[in-house]
């Protein structure tokens, strides 16, 4: 078998998840618990009784790929041209990375903490990956210097996910500018950006920077997994230049052929209807509040909750966030994703899912806040 | 760029058969006219709009895993673990490619004329692949000893689809059973065999051979899409020994995570369904039988179609297949795949697909029939 599987761990977050007991609070797996709209569904529905549910495009439904690239409007990525459709974010990101690297000479840099799969999936394809931190001290904040400083010679893309799983991040405007201007500033062939928007409808502060607004060898994945409650659709999307994406869809057409037709209807209802990808954007503001104002009083630290729907907060000095992460399943009954399942930049926190009813997310702070400080 | 992707041609079968006018007779795509019972559907609705659609987990629903398992009772393989979700056959057959060979060192083997996509994947993660051909004048009937004398010091899979597209042959249960006694009788490392069954739904010949029921280094890819009707649904699964499997899920969970919840429910209820996997094998025997009938009453020449929904006809000597195939498109509004399509095996061959309303194959045939004559 190829080594390069072999050598996958499997997924800690998946693992520490399944310890869940039914009465457990779950601060855990990254998913909405709010339904998705019935009006989508049904929009799919009457199309499949009537026309079945036959292959689509390569690239996607057309209507679809023009509604995504009309309502992003991103310049010289507005077009039809310019989407892949694909099974969830996840196979964007993966057809992403293998469509830009060549696994023979380029490097991939990964801004952490950050998800693991961008690593895994660079593994899978035999490209090596380096990793730049941002600064716990500086509560993970997007840093264009020390991105920059983290480019090496090899470094083709860097990928960037704001707002960011884990951190709860979102990468400002001067911090993008000063990161496009500094790219721009290099010679030789351009390093591509890969701005992984999963949790843009999710994003608390006013000054959110969009990098394919500015720069013009951006990539962006996206879904509507986290907008519309829709995870275990699998629809997500590439948008980006037409050189490009013509190359992805290639690539793509190989390892899924195309995606889901129902999917794809569902998703154009989403599209087609006004505010539909903000659905439950208000409600989402609403718990960020609560949460925040949880955090607040019982006094745990934890980085500015700027986008995403998680928290990370700071175990006392000298923690380790798997023991933490094991303590609070087996004695306080709260599932809570150990930092360092992010890279060695967040061990010592914990990364909280806050998507659970109110009052169930401030119960579980406050185990976890009781557990911090019998600790210290 | 990865010089992999960029090398990548285009697929020659979409190309072709999307010079499809509205008028033409389409012999082209290898899709379903039929439409899928709305049973399975509503099933899946009913689920959607009580519980939403929920990530799945990597390998799939346990339910459904457990289903199909049961339903092919494969010795080695009738267990949940034995079965992993995909998107579709397409990504059963990546996610099998790259689990089982090591791009350093091992070799695929493809058994010949077979559909493109086997070689554009291996070629994806830099895989090797050498091919063997079937004898046109056998009609590209399965020859364990033709196969058997492919095998290099390398091949350490063999992908064999079965009934086969293009060629409508299925592999005999004797030449199976040499096939696999040949690969036992090898010293080292055994060689895989990968199972594409994804026409197992229509086989019109009694010994049809099932290599997972007979050797234990065996994958099976297979999916819904071409049994119900339900080729956009992307809902595919691979089975094989655990020990095969559980590698296969990793590479799954970093490809494209988890499979579309709603797709598995409807694959659920397909499977639930007495006879539902054979819901419209009675409509293919019939039009198997008079698509027969057909090219013997106008006396083109064609490969024995045991199986699929593909007749493969033989052109007169020395006409090129594309050639052929443009002239039936632009002279005599046939939309045919032209055999080099599928490698140089069947070049001077067109695939007929016979989906279509039977009076419109029956005129297709009639127009490629006197096409023919009037070259020879």
């Amino acid at each position: 078998m190829n080594p390069r599987v072999l050598a996958i761990p499997g997924s800690l977050i998946r693992q520490v998840a399944a310890r869940k007991r039914p009465d457990s609070v779950d601060l855990g797996l990254g998913e909405p618990t709010l339904l998705p709209s019935s009006a989508h569904f049904e929009y799919a529905m009457r199309h499949a009784l009537v026309r079945g549910v036959k292959y689509a495009p390569n690239a996607g439904i057309p209507e679809l790929r023009d509604a995504i690239a009309r309502h992003y409007g991103y310049a010289g990525m507005n077009v039809r041209d310019n989407v892949c459709i694909t099974a969830g974010s996840q196979e964007a990101m993966y057809v992403t990375l293998m469509t830009l690297l060549d696994p023979e000479r380029d490097e991939l840099l990964v801004v952490e903490p950050a998800f693991p799969s961008y690593v895994k999936m660079a593994a899978l394809d035999g490209v090596a990956c380096r990793s730049v931190t941002m600064s716990p001290g500086d509560g993970f904040a997007f840093d264009a210097e020390r991105i920059l400083a983290g480019v090496g010679d090899a470094t083709r893309a860097i990928v960037i996910c704001s707002p960011c799983n884990p951190t709860a991040r979102v990468l400002a405007r001067d911090q993008a500018e000063r990161l496009v201007l500094g790219l721009e500033r290099r010679r030789g062939a351009p390093v591509w950006l890969i701005h992984d928007e999963i949790y843009r409808e999710l994003t608390f502060v006013d000054d959110a920077a969009y990098l394919a607004q500015r720069y013009p060898y951006t990539v962006v994945t996206n879904s509507v997994s986290k907008s519309n409650a829709l995870t275990g659709l699998r629809l997500g999307w590439i948008l980006g230049p037409q050189t490009f994406v013509e190359q992805a869809i290639k690539a793509h057409a190989w390892v899924t052929s195309c995606t889901d037709t129902f999917a794809q209807h569902v998703a154009l209802h989403v599209f087609s209807t006004p505010g539909g990808l903000r659905e439950h954007a208000g409600w989402y503001a609403q718990q960020r509040a609560d949460v925040v104002a949880a955090l607040d009083e019982c006094g745990l630290p934890y980085a500015p909750v700027e986008g995403s729907f998680y928290a990370c907060v700071r175990l006392p000095e000298g923690t380790k966030s798997l023991d933490a992460s094991n303590d609070l399943i087996e004695r306080h009954d709260v599932v809570a994703i150990p930092g360092m399942a992010f890279g060695g930049a967040l061990e010592g926190w914990l990364r909280l899912s806050w998507v659970a009813p109110f009052d169930r997310v401030r119960e579980g702070v406050k185990r976890i806040s009781q557990y911090a400080n019998a600790l210290s």
